[in-house]
């Protein structure tokens, strides 16, 4: 059997997704849930691989099992009791056998959001705040330039350890709603930090530190030198995905 | 010179409000960037000692000093610079020598919020979560025999250390908003817990374990054994206070 879940998470609570030895992460939680559930070591595999601090409101992973001594439906109540509170398990259902949440996936959806105003104790976790009089404009338009399939490693970390830096991005908008500028991306996949020093340099390009085609210039030189710097990932959601099924 | 700052803080980033050693507490934190700003030592006194997990909308501590380098207006954006992201000065004044957050309060106002709903990662902190038919009227009924000036014994924690355990109840009502169910309770002070217990025991009376009266017995009997459990921090919050001046 290969089971598929739907996943949301509190970021901050977690040393992101990916198992490390001594770290709590998300991985590490539901591997252990599941080995609770089965009595056996369970690999799960996981469509969007966040960073420390990152969130999650919908991120899926799948695993094998042979067989699952309780309905599937009944999966996500059984493992959110064994589950810590900063983690919920939305759904699970039966995929096909090749289904792979990482390779199935063709669609990686992510926003970015900026409170334009004064830091709150409560959403500091949830949010980037910056209070200035932000030209929204400016900024739709320098993300659209990313609109694209090209080779972005001008904007990866220098620990990303991706062996094809080509993505397409299909989808890249700027917009406000009230006081949070909301900042989305939608490409079949992402470098390591690719979204937070996007958001770096859209940044600078908005405060007027550097100009739009910076962004023409990053990807054709391929300089992470000359990009922003990364931002915050406090700011930062895996919104959802969407798989070829 | 005697300056009152209203704060705000995500209680679970903090053990609570009062210093303890070697942990990192709302005073602690606090007193650590007053010391930075005057190179001093200084004490502050607060409104609300709440305890670890628990929250403030707005509560408020005053301190003395000699004299201040900066105006009293501008204290808030200095001394946030220096406070972690969970705590917030909202505001800050000059009053009156004799003042005091914790002698001059006459009235504490908190709120415990329960959301009637599946619990979701990122409100885990902020809420108690629970799913069913809440009858708020029967809630409602049993709250407000609390309204009065009692001896409240039954209602606090056996490490409670306060001399005087007779505390006087302004206001006290249970009402739902949308989905979360707000418990409001206005008094001139509160004893250790007392308002988790009271969650607690109106909990109890709404699923049918306890009767209304409990209440009562609890109040004459200052039987604490007989009353509810200690409920969760997360969805406590410290609203605002109410000085003479």
């Amino acid at each position: 059997m290969n089971i598929l879940c739907a996943v949301s998470y509190d970021g901050s609570c977690f040393s992101g997704w990916q198992i490390q030895p001594d770290k709590t992460t998300v991985q590490s939680v539901i591997e252990e849930a599941l080995r609770l559930m089965s009595g056996s070591r369970i690999r799960t595999t996981v469509a969007g691989r966040t960073d420390a601090g990152v969130h999650a409101l919908k991120n899926y992973f799948n695993f094998k099992v042979e067989e699952l001594l309780i309905p599937v439906d009944r999966l996500p109540v059984v493992l959110n009791t064994m589950l810590p509170d900063g983690v919920r398990i939305l759904s699970a259902e039966n995929v096909d056998e090749t289904f792979s949440s990482r390779y199935s996936c063709r669609k990686r959806i992510y926003e970015y959001i900026i409170v334009n105003g004064e830091k709150t104790p409560f959403l500091c976790k949830y949010r980037m705040f910056f209070k200035r009089q932000f030209n929204i404009e400016l900024m739709d338009y320098s993300i659209k330039k990313l609109i694209g399939k090209y080779d972005f490693s001008g904007f990866k970390s220098i620990d990303c350890n991706s062996k094809n830096q080509i993505r397409e991005i299909y989808y890249a908008a700027v917009h406000q709603k009230n006081d949070e500028i909301i900042i989305r991306i939608e490409a079949n996949g992402f470098l390591k930090n690719m979204i937070r020093i996007i958001v770096g340099t859209l940044l600078d390009i908005e405060r007027g530190k550097k100009k739009p085609e910076i962004i023409d210039e990053i990807i054709e030189t391929r300089n992470r030198g000359i990009a922003g710097k990364t931002v915050s990932p406090n700011g930062l959601f895996f919104v959802d995905a969407i798989f070829e099924r």
